[in-house]
């Protein structure tokens, strides 16, 4: 915590190191008839989108899958980005090979194996 | 990150120790319809439950009337428990004066204020 709020280019700079720095981030989905689910995931940044992997009958996977919808959380309790998102699924299989590659490379996990 | 997985005694041992002198935890709630929400709040505890505070009418409080269901993430995301809960309400003027001194004094918050 800091004792003075930060200004917005703080905070925005911030952020953007955070996605271009950390590994992973809180993933807050529901089901469609209202069940939370919450699981920490590593993700990928590419300047526009994060990039997740999570198998497709996981619960984050199917509250994904049918509500198009998640919110993020990003560093930790005191110093957090919240981030709303629309979901696009791509399957793992028609992921572009150099975007599998930067994700297993970030993330130490590569989802394709 | 430990090279070996710890002990179910060491497991709960490091979560009673975070429930009781952690401050914060991440609460993942979603609306009826499935839209989920997230965010970080302060929360004491007794050795049973978990109390937090949030207002009625903000999303985490509309959600969690309504769906009585909660997802927690307590710790980091390398080092983490999640529980599952199911929610009791307590409307502000019902809370016994211990509890929400109780909850003041842990958080440097008091939602009676």
């Amino acid at each position: 915590m800091t004792a003075q709020p930060r200004s917005l280019p703080e905070r925005r700079r911030d952020t953007e190191h955070r996605l271009n720095h950390d590994v992973d981030v809180w993933v807050a989905t529901a089901s469609v008839d209202g069940a939370p689910y919450l699981v920490p995931l590593s993700f990928d940044w590419d300047g526009e989108a994060l990039f997740l992997a999570t198998p497709t009958n996981s619960p984050t996977g199917r509250n994904l899958a049918a509500t198009r919808s998640v919110r993020l959380g990003l560093g930790h309790t005191r110093d957090v980005a919240i981030i709303d998102g629309q979901v696009e699924i791509f399957e793992i299989d028609a992921l572009p090979r150099e975007r599998g590659d930067r994700f297993a490379e970030r993330t130490g996990f590569d989802p394709r194996l």
